[in-house]
């Protein structure tokens, strides 16, 4: 049960509908972190969403999250476990193994970061708006994370329901559903 | 030095100038949640952001928001040292130290929030948007702190500076200040 009196909607939607004056700068983050143009596809930035709301232990936004980058990579669900059970062994580029392991330092604390992953990932092709924005989405969804389960939100109860989500968000983005400028 | 190629601007003020697409929602956010009307003063609101960020080790964030805090706080900075050294002898009042108290457990995780420190800020007197406002500032602060830490941005020499920072965001505001609205 959340621990304050919120609408009927699971994970970070009810705090959307409680506050919106919060919700707004919320969603344009997410939408331009994740949905944007950018040379990271959006599938490759939705895995380094659910890596990190995976390792905060975050089921509404690992659920949700993992479900997105699923239905935007051609491997689908099976990388995205594969990503967030062994990282080391799953079957990344190089580049995005290597920004994987910086979203996990990130995800641990900001001074966990070590010029050696960077470097790693520089070796690997990551440019630096790259390595800004995966430290960014890490950072973001340790905000996330914390804003949803600090605040006790349901999440839903089965993977079938983040599935289910998937293909409104993959058309209409966050800003279209949260914000409303499209009909859910 | 900062891990990627950054203007020459102290902590989140180059991240800001680096990324301009993602400096918009990022400071909407701190204005809405550090600024916007509220039954929580905003020096008190930035005692919470300084609180996270000196439990994070962001020597930047610490440093200006505890300067803002001090600023806007009847009893200054030796508040705001009081509640980052102990915060169980703080002069505060029970409502103050009880949100301080859920700030804290939202920096180790979401999942660290307990009923029992819900229960005890309530008691308090604090309301359901107060509750959570204060997960937010948190979260959004575990997020600030990796951003500027993630990517090594450089921080100010000493406080002196982040003092000299503070009479221009009380009277401009973060987004007067860091989206241009108002010339620095």
């Amino acid at each position: 049960m959340p621990h304050i009196d919120l609408p009927d909607a699971p994970g970070i939607r009810a705090l959307f509908q409680f506050r919106g004056e919060t919700a707004k700068p919320l969603v344009e983050l997410a939408e331009v972190l994740l949905r944007a143009p950018s040379s990271l596809s959006r599938g490759e930035r939705e895995l380094i969403a659910a890596y990190v709301s995976s390792r905060n232990e975050c089921r509404y936004c690992t659920g949700s999250h993992s479900a997105y980058a699923a239905a935007q990579l051609p491997d689908g669900a099976a990388l995205v476990t594969s990503v967030k059970t062994d990282l080391e062994s799953a079957d990344v580029s190089p580049k995005l193994r290597a920004l994987l392991t910086i979203a996990g330092q990130v995800q641990t604390s900001g001074r966990a970061v070590t010029s050696d992953a960077i470097a790693s990932a520089k070796a690997a092709g990551a440019t630096d708006i790259e390595l800004h924005d995966t430290v960014l989405i890490a950072a973001a969804f340790c905000m996330y994370n914390r804003y949803v389960d600090g605040l006790a939100t349901v999440p839903l109860a089965d993977d079938t329901g983040y599935a289910a989500m998937a293909p409104r968000i993959l058309e209409h983005g966050y800003t279209g559903i949260a914000l409303g400028t499209t009909r859910p």
